[in-house]
C-alpha cells in the first residue's frame, strides 16, 4: 500500500475510509477523510480499497465579454488557490490559478477578471519585500480607467498584515480593494474560497473604496462581510468565519448575488473617485512586535536596540502595561532604548478596546519614559504602521505625531459597542 | 488651583466639571469627571468650584455568625481593591482590604469571610514568586475542614495567567477557588467588583470544585460567569464583561442572590470533595513566549537559548506557522534550540479554534525539527504549564508527554461551537 491509495482503516474498533497520506513518523498512519480532515491513526490496519482519483486539472477559458466590467485579480498562494497533492501530502500552490476559475463559473458572469500572479508564497513566508511588489501591481491595476477594482487572493493567516500594509503604502485607495483568502483548500466541499471570491468581485464594482478583507461571515454559505483590513483579525484557527472586525462595525454585508448592505456610517469609508493614485511603498523592517507576559525579562528590548531596530510595538496587558515595579521592571531598558531614538508604541493584548495611559501610576511612568500609547490601534496594524512611518519622519516628536494621525482611519475616535465580539 | 480642587473647565466652547487631577504634561488639564473617567483638555481654562469630598475609610466590623459557612478572601492588590487618591491623581491600593467589605454589606449576610493578604502587587508586576506563595496561601485555606471555598481578588490584566498557574501548582482542587477582579474602582459608580465578589462568594459555595474567574458576563449587573481559570482571556480592555471561555463553554452563570445554572457539561469539571490537598509549587521561570509576526527576524530564538532559557512558547499565525521558506526562515534557529535540549512548543495567536500540523507542509517541517503541537491550549496556559512541566521531567520525549497530558483540563478533544466569540 503506497500514499494515494484508498483504504479502510481499522483502530480501536473503529473504521475509517479516506486516502492515505505519506506518513511523517513510523507506524503513524495518516488518512485524509471524505470530510477533507485528516487523521492520524497509530497502529491501524489497513485494507486497500482502490486509489484516489486522479484530479484532473481544470482549464479556464475565459471569454471577454465586453458588456462587462473589468476587476484585475492578484493571486499570491495561500490555501485559497491551493490543492492536496495525494502523493506527497502537501497543500500545494496551484501552478496556474486560472485553475481556480474554472471551478467558480458563475465569476465569469459578473466580470471580466485579469489575472496577475507577481509571486507564489504561503502568507506566513510573506515579509515587507512581497508587501512592496504587491502595492505596486495594485497601485498599476488601481490607476487603469477601466479597471473596476482589485482582488488579491492570499493566504489566511497574515492576510490582516498585508491588509494593513496595503492600508499605509496605498493610502486612502481610489476604488475597492479586496482581500480574500479561503480557510478550506479547493479539494474540499467545504471550499469556502468560492463564494468570497463572487463576494468580492461584487464589492470591487461598489461604490466604497477602502482596503478590505472579504470573507464569510458564518459557517454557511449564506453572505461574506467586507471588514476594513486595518481593524481586522483572524479570531479562529479553521473556522470560515474567521476574520472578524476589531473595535467597529463591519463595512459591510454582501450576498452572492451582489446585494450589499453597508453596516458602517457613511463617513467612515471613501467612495470611488477618478484621482490617479499617489503611494509610497517604502517601509523600514527593522522593527520588532513584543507580546509582553508576566514574569518576562526586559533583556529583550536590549536586544533588539543592539541589533539596530528603530522601532517596537509593545502588546502590553490591558490598559497597556508591562512591568514596572520590582526586580522584574522594563522601565531601565525602555528608557535606554528611547535615549537611543529608538520608538516604542503600546498597544494591548486584549483583542478589543483601548490603550489608555492615564489610569494607573504604572502606565503614567511609562508614558513619562517615553512610551506612545496607541489609542485603539491593532498590534499588527501599529507594527506595519510604524515600517511606514519610520521611513517618512525621524524625531522623537514627529514619529509620535505621524503615528497618532489617522493615515487609513486604522484609530477610531469613538468605538460601537455593537462591535465586540460581533 | 490645585489637584483636588473641584473645577469647571471650558474648553473649544464646552464646559466640563470634575476633579482635577495632577498634570502629566504642562499645559495639559486632566479632570476626573464625575462618571469616572478621565478627560485631557490642553489649554481650558478652569474656575475653582470646591474641592474633593474627603474620602473617609469605611472600616468593616465583620460579626462572625456560626449560621454562615466560611470562605477565605485572600487579596493580593488591583483595580477591585483601588481607589482614586486626588491628591497625586494615581489610582492606589486600599491600605486595609477590609475598606472594600464595608462598602458590600450583603457579603456578611452569604459568608463569614476570612481575610488574608500575602502581598499587595499590580497585576503586570506579577511573577513566579508571588504565584507560588499565592498557591501555598490557598492550599493552606483548602485544607482547612470549615473552609468552603477560596476567592482571590486581584488586578484583572493578568488574571488569566494567575488563574493557569494556580491551576497546574494545585492540580484539581477538592474546593472552589474563584479568581476576581474589578474593571472599575470601587470609587466609582460602575464599580463592578462588589457583584463579582456577591457571584464568587456564592460560587464557593457550590459543588463545582475547579479554579475559575468570576466576572461580569454583560455590561448589565445582572449575572456573572464562572470561567475556567485555564480556558479564559481578557478580551476586552475596559468592558465590565472583558473575559470571556476561549474554546469551550463557562462553567456556570451566577446570580447575585445566590442562583448558580451549570453550563458545561458535567463530566467536565470534578465535584466538591474531602480529600486533603497535594499540591507542587515548583516553576521553572526560564519559560519565554514568543508571538511571531511575518518578517520577523528568527535571532530571537538564538537569544534566548543563549541566556540559558529551557522553553518557548511560540504564537504562530493560523494553525501553527513561522516562517519556514526563504532568507526569513526560522527553521536553522528552531533546530539548533532543539537540539541544545530546549523545548518549543507551539500554539496560535488567533484567539480561537486549535494548531494542526498535519495541513500545510511547513507545519510538518517544523514539527520534524521537533516543535510540538499544543493542541488548543492558549498561550498564555502553555507558557505556564510549561514553567511547571519543566520541574517535572527533562528528556524531550517526557517534555512532550507531561504537555500533551490534560492536567488540569487545559486542552478540550472537541471544541463547543457555541463557544465562538461567547
Amino acid at each position: 500500500m503506497q500514499a494515494s491509495d484508498r483504504v479502510e482503516a481499522t483502530h480501536k474498533g473503529n473504521k475509517y475510509t479516506g486516502i492515505l497520506m505519506p506518513s511523517i513518523e513510523k507506524g503513524l498512519i495518516i488518512l485524509k477523510l471524505d470530510n477533507g480532515y485528516n487523521i492520524g491513526l497509530k497502529g491501524a490496519k489497513l485494507k486497500k480499497l482502490g486509489t484516489a482519483k486522479k484530479i484532473k486539472s481544470p482549464t479556464y477559458k475565459a471569454k471577454l465579454k465586453k458588456s462587462l466590467p473589468t476587476v484585475s485579480l492578484i493571486t499570491t498562494g495561500g490555501t485559497i488557490t491551493s490543492r492536496v497533492d495525494y502523493q506527497t501530502g502537501a497543500v500545494k500552490s496551484l501552478t496556474k490559478p486560472d485553475e481556480l476559475l474554472a471551478q467558480i463559473p458563475e465569476l465569469a458572469k459578473i466580470a471580466n477578471l485579469n489575472i496577475i500572479t507577481p509571486f507564489n508564497v504561503m502568507s506566513e513566508d510573506m515579509t515587507s519585500k512581497e508587501w512592496k511588489i504587491l502595492a505596486q501591481v495594485v497601485v498599476k491595476e488601481l490607476n487603469k480607467k477601466k479597471v473596476k477594482g482589485v482582488i488579491i487572493t492570499h493566504g489566511t493567516d497574515t492576510l490582516h498584515f498585508t491588509a494593513s500594509a496595503l492600508s499605509f503604502m496605498i493610502g486612502l485607495p481610489n476604488k475597492p480593494i479586496a482581500l480574500v483568502g479561503g480557510q478550506r483548500s479547493s479539494d474540499r466541499g467545504s471550499f469556502d474560497g468560492a463564494q468570497n471570491l463572487i463576494c468580492a468581485v461584487h464589492y470591487c464594482l461598489s461604490n466604497i473604496a477602502a482596503v478590505a478583507i472579504v470573507m464569510h461571515e458564518s459557517t454557511e454559505d449564506k453572505t461574506c462581510l467586507a471588514i476594513r483590513g486595518v481593524k481586522c483579525r483572524k479570531m479562529h484557527t479553521t473556522r470560515r468565519d474567521a476574520f472578524r472586525p476589531i473595535n467597529e462595525l463591519p463595512l459591510a454585508r454582501i450576498w452572492p448575488n451582489g446585494k450589499i448592505q453597508v453596516l458602517m456610517r457613511k463617513d467612515w469609508y471613501v467612495r470611488r473617485d477618478d484621482k490617479h493614485h499617489m503611494f509610497s511603498t517604502k517601509l523600514d523592517p527593522r522593527v520588532v512586535l513584543i507580546k509582553f507576559a508576566p514574569g518576562m525579562d526586559s533583556g529583550i528590548i536590549d536586544y533588539y536596540v543592539k541589533k539596530g531596530y528603530k522601532g517596537m510595538i509593545l502588546e502590553g496587558t490591558g490598559l497597556g502595561h508591562v512591568a514596572v515595579q520590582g526586580e522584574n521592571s522594563w522601565l531601565k531598558s525602555i528608557k535606554a532604548a528611547v535615549k537611543k531614538g529608538v520608538f516604542i508604541g503600546m498597544t494591548s493584548q486584549c483583542p478589543y478596546g483601548r490603550v489608555d495611559p492615564n489610569v494607573y501610576t504604572n502606565m503614567r511612568i511609562l508614558q513619562d519614559a517615553g512610551v506612545v500609547y496607541l489609542e485603539d490601534m491593532l498590534p499588527e496594524t501599529a507594527y506595519i504602521k510604524l515600517m511606514w512611518v519610520l521611513t517618512k519622519e525621524k524625531s522623537k516628536t514627529a514619529l509620535k505625531r505621524l503615528m497618532l494621525i489617522n493615515k487609513a482611519t486604522e484609530m477610531n475616535p469613538r468605538i460601537d459597542e455593537a462591535s465586540y465580539l460581533y
